[in-house]
């Protein structure tokens, strides 16, 4: 091999302009600087207060107040002619509410009251410490079932009702306090690690689960239902017990559901139409129970929701387990819900964030969320967050901050105080179809189909996730989800995509053959493209794939009677990461190729990539002439070489 | 914003060249085909058979032959000169094996025959289905120590010594089967979870834990040594029982450790007398033998190997547990061994392939080392795999082929048949200055330095490693370096870099304004590069990451007066996959921005972003104009944009 001197930047120029341009070496930085960008980039990159500077004391703690507590921000500039709005969306997310609280209640085993004590309280909190301002707050579903099944692992609801309530109230404690806990340590990154597909997968199995909960209500089965969820189960208790079903309850329950989707439709077609779909389940539950009461129909065996204690929240501090053997279930009971609620709320609330165009604040929503679980469990709530059906009609309704949450909270403590006998003769069927007709909005089969046009592995996922729910258990559905999300992760960095470049026709581009088909390959140099960092991982994968590239294109040239492949151009630019296998990795493709006659160089390389193979010596041993700042600049040069070595 | 068209590659030509090219839009492949692609590069990346096509069926059934035993394709070119090398350096290995044997036998805690009886089975089913020509097989001392952990948790290697055995051959049965299975299914990739530096932090680990508990043999303190491995347990059993030291063996194993670290300098100085250092172990076992046998030292308390059975090795088949309480618990020992097993040797047998330049196949070589496990605990030895000290030697002593495993087998096969009374005097402090000199050399201070030097992260994962396994236990070390290797990935993927782009002077490339200082921004555009695969774990991040940037750039531009940012071109190069959480995150950005009147514009989108772009609707949103093939061709479109909107 000639041994001529192309230095980068010092000589061979045209025009006066340079041919090649240096790779440049990133200013070198301290250990602690290099661990201070990388905690920065992973926990702060959304500072959680900006804007500080320049700002007197006083107006420093005002926005320390405002930013502890947005509801100071919001307040200050509030309208009578925003209340109004705030009101009316408040009064229909109430109404819709209400028979939700009931019914998802009983789907967690406790009685009807505390799902309406959950709307109360948990709301409140919310509207002062949160930042979303759309997101209606109270039980939802999913969680609902996900506790109740967790609980029923422990304790049975009937014959242990005292210590499940308790069970209940300690789940919601160290919920809020490892939803806290995540936000003010700023690692709300682990909700990321459930992926959009298995959440689809999730919730569409959850809500199906759901519905198929309800036909305990709908058929009247209150003696041999199941305690299991999944559909196998359920099958069998609904038609094991035939004799069991109730005509009455049918025919009501169906009616009511055909009604209500009839009112969804409708909305959906008519968007300014969405209050009809948001106080058709009060409108439904008040008909059922007029209905009721006029043909007492509970005396021909409709189940009724009966006494409903009256008052407002009582306290229940003294019920959690602070100690003892349920503690260390609770704990683990309230990481689970805690999670999935999380996950839920933080997922509503940066969606109608986009809609709006404004910004909500992962860590401090996650801050939010567990001040409101804590709060709850102190007052007889079980786990709330975010609810989806709540909080798209709060949305329609046009509701411009969290003082909705006031009013139905509001809403809510009026039926507490004065309106609790009224729903003595609501019957269960009823509920049934309320939480049927939300829960089924919930299985978006359209965003099914589009995963499954975007990427199969992540439909795979999103049907692992939706089948584990459905017929071994919500916990297993979302164990299946995670794992699923995680084996993804490994896979995608085991193995990274690799691509010969070729050139396009009158340019200095080089692209990916297989893409373009016009790129054309030089004669004696092979360009090759890494996508992605170079891993432990992946390292030994790599190795083997650039020398296999080698191998084969040596044989193409072989075949067609070409020059031989003198050059080996690894083009880095989607290499954003390397560690010490992948320096490894490069120095044994180096020493390969070498043996084989080929020069080996390295093009784009970025700062960290630069850092690490300095550290290693490579570029010293390597020589740093053989680093280009692109691949045309090393294509370049090494054809003048090749030039020269014929000549 | 006006509407001027400048579609690619449609118009604004200049000299007859094209202004832009048109981004390709790779050919559609059907789902059976898009599987395959992925299931090919997860699988079989290195295809197992090649070049079939073209032979006759006799042809082809040698291949497969030669395919399925590689000492067929070896012998068939073997001579006698080369079965010269082998011999000799077969003698010197197995001169090293003896003595090892014997003592790694005792960090299992099993009679020391069955280390001799591992080092003749095994080798001799490598060398039929091996690939690697310089690897040499036999019991190892991490493995042994892991082993016999395990075991230790079950029952006592003492009380229970049959038990013991069988459930030592059941672990390495088990092994076996997991090990070939991961080979056949060609998993091999599991191995490559374990990280380079996790690798070397536990490697160095384990070397001196079991150096410590060499301090047994040293000291002769077979009384009251503890049963655990961690460094606070082994100095309190060493320095809690002064009274029992015996200077002879104190004084005979140092001497001795001084012997053979100075053979080791010297061979390491003077590579041609590596066989110094290869000798030097079964020189000093002969010594010392002599020695105490002279002396009669075993009558005043010198601890001596004793009695070993004469004799082949015998069946073991009957005495594996196939079912039964112990078969689970083996079936774990033999997971983890074996994986640890595997990685040690994949390791060795690619590092001399990468010396002397040929390749060993993964997953074949988990095949043959699972054979070789199986037939091992058939034959009453236990879990064997490449050792790295005999491996070094036999390269070193210039061996070419398996062959040399055959002569090493056969020496241990006339030691076990004839030579055994003789190691009846041998002193364990003997056996304990070998082990002690042989694993220290692979604490590797140099390998740690320089991981510290490359990566932090790295770093911080090889002393998990260390810590866990010197201060915990050896299964504890591992499971960190696991777990620590496991985060890592995961950090990786959820935080990777972005960059904002600036033009090099003089040319129409763009590079990350950070490292080229030179580079500059082109005013009215912000030029955004993300680095890496957008997935659900960063979708949210690059998400935000990038509108973070549009609003700093609005902040610089309104400081300096200088043009509004109409255009946010996002380089695309590095991000070598999307998922649909990512598909999602670039509409939500291309929203956004839109609202901010400003045009999102996409540069060098690779294959499989094309794919899930277009199928998720996404480039008919944007328009196919707004994709381009470089940054430069975008920034160039957008200033002719921007200046026809000043005119």
């Amino acid at each position: 091999m000639t041994t001529v001197d192309i230095g980068n930047g010092r000589n061979g120029s045209t025009e006066g302009k340079p041919l090649v341009h240096k790779v440049e070496m990133p200013p070198k930085r301290s250990f602690l600087k290099e661990v201070g960008s990388g905690v920065r980039e992973t926990f702060f990159h959304d500072p959680p207060i900006q804007g500080f500077k320049g700002l007197s004391r006083g107006q420093q703690v005002l926005q320390s107040l405002k930013f502890l507590f947005p509801i100071l921000d919001w307040l200050s500039t509030y309208s009578l002619k925003m209340f109004f709005k705030d009101f009316l969306a408040g009064l229909t997310i109430a109404s819709l509410a209400v028979p939700q609280d009931l019914g998802y209640a009983s789907l967690t085993g406790i009685p009807p009251v505390y799902g309406l004590y959950s709307s109360f309280v948990p709301p409140l909190v919310y509207a002062v410490l949160g930042t979303s301002r759309n997101i209606a707050i109270g039980p939802v579903a999913v969680v609902s079932l996900l506790l109740g099944e967790l609980l029923k692992q422990e304790l049975s609801p009937t014959e242990d009702a005292a210590e499940y309530l308790q069970l209940a109230f300690t789940a919601t404690f160290f919920a809020g306090i490892f939803q806290a806990g995540l936000g003010i340590l700023r690692l709300g990154f682990i909700t990321e690690f459930l992926s959009h597909a298995t959440i689809i997968g999730f919730m569409g199995g959850a809500a199906i689960t759901i519905a198929l909960q309800q036909l305990k209500g709908l058929f009247n089965l209150f003696q041999h239902f199941t305690r299991h969820s999944d559909f196998v189960s359920v099958m069998r208790s609904v038609f094991g017990h035939i004799d069991e079903w109730n005509w009455r309850t049918i025919v009501m329950g169906l009616l009511f559901i055909a009604f209500l989707f009839s009112a969804k439709i409708l909305a959906k077609k008519k968007p300014k139409l969405f209050w009809i779909a948001a106080i058709a389940p009060l409108t439904s539950v008040v008909v059922a129970t007029a209905a009721v009461y006029l043909t007492r129909a509970d005396k021909h065996g409709v189940h009724i929701v009966g006494h409903v204690k009256k008052g407002l929240n009582p306290s229940s501090f003294h019920r959690i387990f602070f100690s003892g053997k349920f503690t260390a279930r609770a704990i683990k009971i309230g990481l689970v819900c805690g999670l999935v609620a999380l996950t839920e709320g933080l997922a509503i609330g940066r969606t109608f964030a986009t809609l709006r165009d404004y910004r909500v604040d992962g860590n401090k929503e996650m801050i939010s969320f567990g001040f409101m679980n804590i709060c709850g469990s102190f007052s007889s709530c079980y786990v709330t967050t975010g609810s989806f059906s709540r909080s798209s009609i709060n949305y329609a309704a046009g509701a411009l901050t969290p003082m909705a949450n006031i009013v139905m909270a509001s809403v809510v403590a009026i039926t507490l105080t004065a309106l609790t006998p009224l729903v003595y003769y609501t019957p269960n069927c009823i509920l049934a179809s309320v939480i049927i007709t939300a829960v089924l909005s919930v299985v978006d089969v359209n965003a099914a189909w589009l995963i499954w046009k975007i990427d199969k592995g992540d439909f795979l996922a999103c049907m692992g996730a939706f089948f584990g729910t459905l017929f071994v258990s919500v916990e297993i559905g979302l164990l299946v989800a995670v794992c699923i999300s995680f084996v993804k992760i490994l896979f995608h960095v085991t193995r990274p995509h690799t691509a010969i470049l070729g050139n396009i026709p009158g340019t200095t581009v080089y692209r990916n053959v297989a893409q373009y088909l016009q790129a054309t390959q030089v004669p004696g140099i092979l360009a090759v493209r890494i996508d992605g960092p170079v891993y432990f991982s992946n390292a030994s994968y790599i190795h083997d794939k650039v020398l296999a590239y080698l191998e084969a294109e040596k044989l193409r040239v072989e075949k067609i009677n070409g020059p031989k492949v003198r050059y080996l151009v690894i083009d880095l630019t989607p290499v954003t990461n390397i560690d010490s296998s992948g320096v490894q990795a490069f120095e044994m493709i180096e020493k390969a190729v070498k043996r084989q006659q080929i020069q080996l160089t390295i093009a784009n390389p970025g700062t960290s990539i630069m850092r690490k193979l300095d550290a290693s010596n490579f570029i010293s041993r390597l020589g740093s002439e053989w680093m280009f700042v692109t691949v045309g600049e090393a294509v370049q040069v090494c054809t003048i070489l090749l030039n020269l070595q014929e000549a």
